[in-house]
This record gives C-alpha cells, structure tokens and sequence, in this order.
C-alpha cells in the first residue's frame, strides 16, 4: 500500500498534489443561498467545477446535504460527478465524499436517530454502536466514503447553542459513546471524523467561536480524553480541527496540538481536515495571518491535511508559497501521503465503485427500530411524585407548542432542520405525529392548547391553557426548544444565549399552567438544560428529553403512558437557575457552594440522575482489595435488585474521588458505568475493574501520572447520590501515564 | 542593613524565625463573631496573647480595623501592644502593623474615600497618589507599617463581587492607577501590599474564589501587567497571594509565580504575605496539601513569607517540617530574612517609635477635600438629552432607595459597612447626608418615594413613587448596590451575582418610572454595571456613579445640578443585557459580535465612555512618523477644543489596533491616556510619545515581544468612538521585551 501510494505522490505535480487536499461544495453558491455563515467571505471567487478537477480532487463536499434527493438518484449523480472527476485527472482518483452524520446521515429520507446528547443519556454504547453501524451502511450504500461526526467535545457552558451536539458534559461518558460511535460507523464502511478538535465547547460565555481561556492541564484531563480514546481504541480515521482559539492560539494553526499530541503522542496516522473555512477564519476572523497563502501555510505547518468545504487556500494561495520558498514541498507531500493513503484504505486508489442497483431505503425498519430504542433509552424521567405514567381513564391536557410540532424531537443537524423544510418519511407511509397526536392515538383522552410558542413574545394562548389545565386531571406542558442554525432556532450551531431561562414566554406558561392546581407533568425537549429550579417543587412530575429523533415521539408517548419503563440518565446537570454559568457538575471544591460567595451553583438534580416506575435496591458493594500500587487494579462490584413492581433498568455508575492531590481535582468524576436490565424482583451483581491508571491526571507539565495516596471509588446510581463509598490507598511511586493505552474501565454482570 | 539582618538571623532559633513569619489578630475570636468566613476552620486553637509573642511576632493584624476606636487611643492600645512584643522576644523586635485600606484607612473615624472602581473612573493618576499619600500618612500617624491595598486584579467578569474593588477592566488603566496608589502610599510611610497575586478577578461564573481557567498567554498579558507596574515602577514593598488557582495550581502553592516571575524576573525583593487563611486553604479547600504541615511548606516553597491573618500553620506544623527534615530551614531564613529586612526598612530593628501625641485627626479637611475631587472627577455622565443640569425651578421627584440612604456611596471595604453600624464623622460635625438631604440643601424643590429597597421581594411603594414622578418635572432614580461582605449586600466581597440584573426588584421600579412620561434621570450607584438595555432608550439622562466615598453625596449632588461638570469615563463596559458574561471591552475579534452566533456581547456604553456638560471637538491627530523600528518611538497628538459653553475635562485616550499577529490579539487596548482640563472655547493640544514595548504581547513560549508589521493608533474619547486612526509599520526583526522597564506611555499637554 505504502509503496503505491509513494509511488503515486513521486508522480503528482505540485498542482496535482494541491488538487488533492482540497474539498469542492458543489451544492453551495449556484442557487445563490447562504447556507453557512462567511461561506462567501473568501478572496476568490466560486470555484468552476471543470477548472477545479481537471488536476484532480480531494474531497466531494454533502453530495447528499444539500438538497432533497431521493436516496437512489442522489448516488447516481454522485457516481457520475465521480467519473468526471476520475477522466479528469491523469491518475483516474476520484474523490472523498462526504456528508453530515450528526444523528444519522443528514440526507433527505434517511433515518433521524436522537441527537448525542440523547445517546450520552442512554448510556449505552452498544446501541450506539449498532446505530452508528447502519448509519455508516446507509452512507456507504450511496457511494459516501466520510462522516462528519462524532462531535466528541465535552460540554463546558451549557448556553452554547451546539450543546445539544455534544454527548454530555463528561469526558469518560462522550468518549465511551462517541468511541462507540466511531467503531460502527467505520465498521458500516465510511470513516469517522472526530471533532472538534479540541476546546471548541468551552468558548467564552458559551458563544459559538468565541476565545476559550483554559490552561493546559483542563485541557488534557477534560478536553481531550475523548478523542485520545476514539483515536486509540476506536481507531478512528480523520480528524476535524476546532474553530477554537485556545489562549490565543487558533487551533488550525496549532501544531501542538494537531501534529505533536494527535500524531506524536497518540500515533493517529489518518488525515486532518478543516472545519468548513476554518483556513480563511486565520485571516479573516483570528487575524493571525495577513494573507490567503499565510494562512494556508499555518495550517498546513500545523498539521492540516484538508481544506473544507470548498477549494479555497488550498489552491492557488498554498502553490504560490511553494513555488515562493515560504512553505516547503515536504509539508505538501506529507499532507497528500495522507490522503492518498486514505483513499487507498478506501479503495479509491482502484476507481470507483459500481453504480448502485435498484432502490435505496435510508429509512429500512431494522434503522427506525434502533432509533426507537435509542429513543426510549434516552428519556429521563427526572421526577415523579406518581402522577407517572398516565393512568387509565384520565383526563389529560397537554399544553405547551412541542406537544403539537413534530420537528419538536428533531436536532438542529438533521435534514428537515438543516434543509428543509419537507419531513422524510412523511411519504412512505411512515406516520410522523406529534407528541399530541400520539398520545391520542395510544387512546389518552386529550385536549391540547398552545400557549405560546417556543419564541414568540405572545401570550395570547395562555388563557385557553389555563382553561385546558384546569378542567383535566392531569396536564402535561411540553416545553424547550426549536432546533435551528445561526439565529433560526432556539438550539443548535449559532443558536446560543444568554442565560439558562426557557426560551420566550415558555417559563411564564409553565408558571400560569402550574397556578392552576392541576397535577402537572413537566416535559422538556430541548437542546440544552434549562433552569427548572422555579418549577420543582410544583410539578408532580419531570421528563427530560433531548431531541429523541424520528422515532421520538412514540417513544416518549409510550415512557409518559407507561408502555415504556424509562431508563435514561442525565448526561448534563439541571440548573436550578438561569445564570451563574459556566460550570457543570465536573469541578473542583471551589467551584462548588461555599462560605465565600453569595452565589450557590449546586445543580438542581445532577448529571447521571434518572428514576424508573420500579426501584432499586442496592447492596453489597465491595472492593477486592483497600490497596493497590499505582499500576494496579483493583475490582468493585455491587448488587442491585429491581424491588418495585415491573421490569426496569439502572445505570451503575462509578465515581472517582481524590482528596488530596498535587493539582485540584474534581470532588467527583465518572470512571466508569454499566447499563443493567434487571427484571422485577431480581437481582444482579455489576462489577467493575479499574487500572489505577484511571486515577490519573495531568500534572502542570502536561505529563499525565498516577499518584500514591488515598482515593475513593464511589458506586452510586448519580454523580450525587452515592451509595457507597470504597477507600484506597494507591501504594508505592508516582508513576508516568503514557498514550498507548486508554482510560477505560471494565464492567461486566457477574450474576 | 544586610550585615545586620544577617547577624540577626544567625542569632534566632527556629521558633524565633517561625514567630517572626505569622501574623496574630488578636480583634478576631475573643468577641466570638465570624468576621471572615473559614476563620475558625484552623486545626488548632485560637492563639493565645503570651505564647504567640514569647518568640517574636511577625505582624499584628488589623489592630484598627476590627473595632470602632477612635484614633488616639487605638494608637496608645497599639503601643502597648508593641511594647509587649518587644519585651517578649531576646531582640526586643516589634511587629508589623497592618491594616485595610481600600477605599482609605479603613478605621474608625478615617476618611472614607472613593472606591477603586471610582478611581478608575477619573483616569487621574495624581489625584489618586495625593490620596494614597494622605492615607499611608494617617496610617502610619496611628503606627501601622502595611496597608492591604492597592487591588490591581483586572475585571474580567462583571458578576464577582469584588468588581467595586478593582479599578476596571483594562490592565493599563489599572495599571497606572494603581501605581500611582503605590507611590503615594508609601510616600507617606507605609508599605505598600499588591492584591490579589494573581488572578483572582477571573474565577469561573464570578463567584468568589472559583477557579479560573486561563492559559499563560492571558494571565501575561491581562493580569499580570499592573502588577508588573506596581513593583517596577512602583516599587512596591509586599505582595499578597491570590486565593484562585488557575488551572489547578493554586497561587499559594505557585512558585513559578510568587518566586520565578515576581522575584526572578521583576526583582521583588520585599515579603510576600498569605492572603487571610490562604495556606490553610491549600488543605481544606483546594485539596492540594494533606496536613497543615505539608500546607505550610508548599507555601514555603513557592515563596509565601508571612502567614496572615494570624499564627496557624506557620506555627508548630511549620517547625515539624523542618525539625522531621521535609523542608530545608533555607527556606525559612530566606523568609525571615525578607521579613527582618521589610522591618528594618521600617525602622522596626531600632525598637518601637514613640507614643502617638496629642489627638490623632484621621478625618482632616485635606483629606476631605481630596476626597470630594476625586468623587467629583469619578462620576460619569453617561448619556443626557440635556435634562440635566437640573434647571432651577424645577419640580424633582427622587425615586429609589439610593437616594435616601448615605450608606448608598460607601464601598464594601470601608469600616461602617465592613464593622459598622456606626457612621464615622457623625459626631464631629460633619454632616452626612443622603442624595435627598444633599438637593434639597441645594434649593432644589424635591419630593421624594423610596419605591422599594435595593434587594428586598415588595413593590408596596411602587404606587408612591409612581405618584411623585407622575407629579415631578423631572424624576431622578437612584438604584444600585448595598455595600457588603459575604451575602449581607449585593456587591462587594462573597456578593457574587449570577446575573447582571438590578438587584431585587429595582428594574421594576425603574420602568415603571419611566412609564411615567416624566424626564428621567436614571442615577446608578453601584460596586459593578448592571444592564441598562432595556433603559437607555427610555431615560432623559444616566448617570453612572462607583461607591463615591463620604463625599460622595454632595458631589453626586453638584454634578446633577451643574455645579460640577462631570469628568468621569467608565472603567467598565455598561452591558445590555443580564446574561452573556464573562467578557470586557479587551478581547480578541472572535469575543465580539459575529455571524456564528446569535448573541451579540456589544456593550450598552463602551469603556472610557463619559460625556459633560460642555463639548468638544477633536482635530489635527497626527504622528511624527508612518514607520519606526520594532525598538523604536512614535510621537503622536491631538488637539481637542471645548466648543462648549463652560469648562470642562477631557480624557484623551489612546487606543492600539494590531490587525495581524502570531497570536489572537484584542480588537482594541488602551495603552495611553491624559486626562485635560480645557476652558470653554480654548483648546488644548495632547502629545503621547508611545514606544514600541507598548505593543509588545506574550507568545506561547510566555516570551514578550514585538512583532514587525502595520499597527493603528486610534486617538478616541473612548474605547468605541475613534477620532482618528494612525497607521504605523513597525519595522525590523521581532525583538522580545525584558521587564526592566515597564509599558508606560507618556503624555503630556504641549499647547
């Protein structure tokens, strides 16, 4: 393979070299739409299609995200942009192409699984797998060879409009999901990108591309396990850099970080794209290059392969600082060794695939079962006082406009709310209803009422809600967001804000609904948590869902009906209030409640929380040993029986604290967990085997070590509640942690 | 002087080194009161009189801060105190008097003069070392040595009640003020102590020691530089810790800072001293030390040489360290000899100075007069369609309860709202009024409707005050801040914020006034900014005043009926809206306003924004040359004419822009200003002389330099609207900046 490819790179022109490193957007710019943000802030003009391939090309840029085509045409035209692009060059390469797999492949028709946040809250990375799987089968199947996703960024500040893309605010959770992404999207047939990376979700005051002020040592024990994890267990094979400017420093033009950590330390050999203009923002918006070609210089000194979505820098500007001496051939040559590499492991170094046959279903029923399960999983019933699930024969009002809008379990990267605006399936007989359709349909004698709508400043429907909630027995109010891009939606990239209160005058209907004395269900479908601390102690009942997906909406009709015993945790904190951010439940002491300042940050139900309609017992924790050397392990185990009266889930989670340390460190932190069916009125043993190496933590020379001294092994089913707490003593040196090796914690049932 | 110290630590035996490296604060415990969070969260017992001095004392902590004594005798009970110390130690050595002195001497019967924030306000350099040199006069005049001022942290997030504290956003204006501070009040006997080394100002959310999560690069270039500047230029003779730790080092445990930057690099040679409770911190709160021993000789290590507020772990535990041989005793002759020598600078190796004679005035009508300027030149007249001056004649309706209560222009550091309740000066004839007493002895014909207090839950007087502005002419409200420390107020020291809302329900109160239709004046009074956005379009006038100090009230009187014209420039942005923080006017492109996201952080009001009552025009800005070497010197200047009809003050600032460089740098930073007073219809012509080292910034590597390339100079009247923008091109190679000298600009009135 190696040999081929050298052989291929001692052919290529300089022109031929470029043409491969670049992606060309043939769907932007010819109808004229806007459809990202700067995408015409370039220098040059629109790149010309035949100008563009006839050295070759890099990348085929959302072949299939642009507009609605059905599945079996969209691969046809792709098959034939392809061939053009294979007479073009002399080498017959065709092109990567690739499209958006945030929550499924983001082409018309196909399958809308749950947003990641609502994976991180099913804590169940086989399922994800499975999806992931199919997602990469489906892509494949039209001819995609790369997925843009997972984003395995750990959410900092919930405010930040994209935090519904992240898995959580947990780097062990969103690297185990987001490593499990990886796996079945490649084992499906089309390479994964990680991104963002790295620092992107810590941006100031939780505005999209804003300069994150963070440190070397939160960046390596927060930030960047989870792509270390999806670059060295998942095998992943391409890498998204971050818009970030991390103290300064933009990360397009950080080899540190894209060359000497991912490549060097953690020996990934795949290939570095660029976000989507992420080259010209060094010019444009970091203002740290003055010119085009300074600025593709930077990035392909730092380590940046690819230039996406369209040809750009990467192009005359990177020629001319060649042929000027200002950038060495050898960055050039390296960069293509890559992406020739890649092609070969994709098998385009040997042409293109056969046209598709027949008809192509993105939306088969094996897709739209696991996005259902996916979506059961991933509802949290946060509270309940019993008023859940529904019973038989009452009469239930549901108020609030994200019971009537079927997009309202829809993420802002999927295809109806990225494009738009036609719902696939809607025409394969596939029934996509709203939550009070549903509800009907599952025989709830329903009446509905608005109220308002998610951001609109009207309350004109509040009294028809008050009248509805009023004369029911319960009332369900089903609140959050509209997913949206870039200012069209309450949730998503772009769609940031200021403070943690519900969106419009959502928060007053809540209040008005509450006033009403009628038992009340409170539902969230949102992006973001939102501060629920006004509304606790009044409602009988709180169900937090994430954007569950096409499948959402029956899904969370039958947890709300009891059809479905719910089982998701949560994968970010509730904040009580509306303010005091950022800060999530990942933190030191100080940045917990204390004597010296006025301002409690204490969540208001905290992240891992979830019950069930059945209850659980737990008992017997134990730990094989009180001590262990600093490269030992030490196994735990503790069993929980199902006491109450149906069938149900727990997540067994297992938290790390350490009390003293030569840094500070978190008062508490995931190292591992364990998804557990258990029927009811049994019991099962869940045991978990920790290396000491999970213990570890940068140290202020960026060196990750294991220290000698006492910790704590916390069971317990959240990050508050614990149930047990086991002490060790981790004996003997400190030690040095290298890369070659993840931080993952084994986890098994025994009984 | 070293002969002598050298002599005198060979003579003292560990413990007598030990005793001189603690404070004792004899005022705390013996009434039992909680007068600091934490204080009773020491291991041992609180310190006993006769065992703590029988081996020396280092400090005596806040002899005058704890109690309401009035000065000649607080200076006798001193002395005495002193004469014991000294008899209980072989060399007869006293300790060293310290005492607060934020906003003055903060004793019983002091001056209370403006708070920092106030300072920043009147861009006055000299005005503020006339203060500091009449407050370290009065200090010493009572016999104390060390004052715990000036704060030099830079406001990064306006919710962190210390805001009122700090002088404001920009390290330049800090910077410079506070050098000034330092000159004055060491000028007049007492040392100076730089607060809070460093950092502190930028802790997560806001709120009072949280962490902060900053790289190098910014804690170079915002935080560090006025500290740079007080002990360069300043010459400032202590440095106290912070309590933050930035990326989980915590500053007490921080040699890099206390040792290899303070000492190493900038030359400090004076005592660094333990914010209160600070090494204890090290094992309670960050977690970072196991035992009071290990604490103490962390400390050690990275440099804090005197534990205060009183002998803890720098006691018994200190000495276990050495005697079991963990820490080298070089460590603690390298403090005591800091100490012994802080000391004899001080006069203290030649015994006790004499007993204080006759009566001590700490509140003379020099002090009063400064303190009435500086109140004056702090007020900033933020926006005016011309209701203000107040026309004679007029009926004036006072709204709000900061027009009704004095203690509405004290700060959080100042004795009656520090140890109250007693107002100082009430009994020697001076009045104190409120801003209602002080206009109506002004002839103006007020009526006057609290509305509703600063955080109290009741409209009850909504009614009323909607009466007297209904009734009024013009209606003035007077809404901000109670000054007060650890949750007793809403600004100052634990009185953090989650949002930048008015407190309680005085945002009510202000729109219902201006649905009034009456002209408006809206007068803040506060220790931070708070949101005006949904005001500005609807008030006549804003006025923004910062804790004005004891002369405050009149001032604040004179400027609303024009017998002072106001010269106060915000040292902080004045936001729009309640969320979004943190964020200052200093930040790179990608912190402003973008395309990517939906919330926009532009301030209401812009740091360095203030107008007058007279105008003025700019013109002839130049520079005496287009280009200049990276170690060269450009000259530029301004003429401004008061175009107006009365005298008024112009501040002249000088901003830089610097639109390419290696790293992301602010849109704009302050890096010169003059402050000039300027007849009604002559006019003044401002020359700056700015040498490169001004637009020197730090790289990754923590090297400063200065970069070749095109910069602007922009002279302005603030930080958003420049006059004119000079472009320069440095020339040459990158050099990078030493710290022997710091980055001052000078400026002076040519014509």
């Amino acid at each position: 393979m190696s040999d081929r490819v050298e052989a291929l790179l001692a052919e290529l022109t300089l022109r031929e070299k470029v043409a491969q490193l670049a992606g060309l957007w043939v769907g932007a710019g010819d109808s004229g739409e806007d459809v990202a943000p700067y995408q015409h802030d370039m220098s040059s003009d629109p790149p010309v299609w035949d100008d563009v391939i006839k050295d070759g090309l890099g990348q085929l840029t959302r072949p299939f995200g642009t507009r609605p085509v059905e599945a079996t045409a969209g691969a046809r035209s792709l098959a034939a942009a392809q061939r053009q692009i294979m007479a073009a060059n002399r080498f017959g390469i065709p092109a990567i192409a690739h499209d958006e797999c945030l929550t499924g492949f983001a082409a018309y028709g196909a399958t809308i699984y749950p947003t990641p946040l609502a994976w991180g809250a099913t804590f169940d990375p086989s399922l994800v797998e499975e999806m992931a799987a199919r997602i990469g089968a489906d892509m494949r199947s039209v001819g995609t060879h790369l997925g843009l996703a997972p984003v395995l960024d750990v959410t900092r500040d919930y405010r930040w409009g994209r935090t519904e893309e992240t898995i959580g605010e947990d780097p062990y959770l969103v690297g185990t999901i987001g490593t499990a992404y990886v796996r079945g999207l490649q084992h499906g047939g089309v390479h994964a990108t990680l991104k963002h990376f790295a620092g992107y979700s810590a941006s100031r005051a939780g505005r999209n591309l804003a300069p994150v002020s963070m440190g070397p040592q939160e960046l390596a024990d927060v930030i960047l396990p989870p792509f270390e994890m999806a670059v060295i267990e998942g095998g992943a094979r391409t890498v998204m850099n971050s818009y970030a400017e991390i103290d300064g420093v933009p990360v397009a033009a950080d080899g540190e970080l894209l060359t000497t950590l991912l490549r060097d330390q953690w020996g990934f050999d795949g290939t570095v794209v660029a976000d989507y203009f992420a080259i010209a923002f060094l010019r444009t918006l970091h203002q740290v290059a003055g010119t085009d070609g300074e600025a593709a210089a930077l990035a392909m000194k730092a380590g940046i392969d690819v230039e996406l979505p369209t040809v750009n820098t990467y192009a005359e500007a990177l020629i001319a600082e060649v042929e000027e001496g200002r950038l060495d051939i050898s960055y050039v040559d390296r960069a293509v060794r890559r992406v020739l590499r890649q092609k070969d492991s994709l098998g385009l170094l040997d042409g293109w695939s056969p046209e598709p046959r027949g008809p192509i279903d993105l939306d088969s029923a094996g897709n739209r079962s696991i996005a259902a399960r996916l979506a059961e999983e991933s509802i949290v019933l946060v509270a309940n006082d019993g008023v859940l699930p529904v019973a038989p024969g009452k009469k239930v009002a549901l108020v609030g406009s994200r019971g009537m809008d079927p997009h309202a379990m829809l993420g802002c990267y999927t295809f109806p709310m990225h494009i738009g605006p036609r719902y696939p399936g809607t025409e394969d007989g596939v029934p996509i209803l709203s939550l009070a359709e549903a509800l009907v349909a599952q025989g709830i004698d329903l009446k509905t009422a608005e109220g308002c709508a998610v951001d609109e400043d009207s309350v004109d429907g509040f009294d028809e809600a008050i009248t509805a909630a009023t004369e029911a027995d319960v009332v369900i109010v089903a609140v959050g967001d509209r997913a949206g891009l870039f200012g069209r939606g309450t949730s998503g990239e772009g769609c940031d804000v200021e403070t943690l209160a519900l969106p419009g005058r959502q928060a007053e209907l809540v209040d008005a609904v509450l006033g009403t004395g009628t038992p009340a269900v409170l539902v969230l479908l949102s992006g973001r948590p939102y501060a629920l601390g006004r509304f606790a102690d009044r409602a009988a009942a709180i169900v937090q869902a994430f954007f569950p997906g096409q499948e959402g909406v029956p899904a969370l009709a039958r947890v709300l009906t009891g059809a479905v015993n719910p089982s998701g945790r949560l994968p970010v904190s509730l904040p009580r209030s509306e303010g005091a951010q950022p800060g999530t439940y990942l933190h030191q002491p100080l940045a917990g409640p204390s004597k010296v300042s006025s301002v409690d940050p204490t969540a208001l139900f905290p992240f891992g929380h979830g019950t069930s309609y059945t209850t659980f017992e737990w008992s017997d924790a134990q730990a094989d040993r009180s001590s262990m050397p600093t490269d030992g392990t030490v196994t735990v185990k503790v069993t929980v029986r199902n006491t109450g009266p149906r069938d149900g889930t727990e997540i067994v989670q297992l938290y790390l604290g350490d009390p003293v340390a030569t840094v500070t460190r978190p008062v508490t932190r995931l190292i591992g967990y364990h998804r557990v069916d258990i029927p009811a009125g049994e019991a099962r043993t869940v045991e978990f085997t920790a290396h000491a190496d999970l213990t570890s933590f940068a140290t202020r020379t960026g060196v990750r070590v294991v220290e000698p001294g006492a910790i704590e092994l916390r069971l317990a089913p959240s990050s508050r509640d614990i149930h047990t707490t086991l002490p060790i003593t981790l004996t003997g040196q400190v030690r040095a942690v290298d890369h070659t090796r993840t931080l993952r914690c084994s986890s098994r049932v025994v009984s």
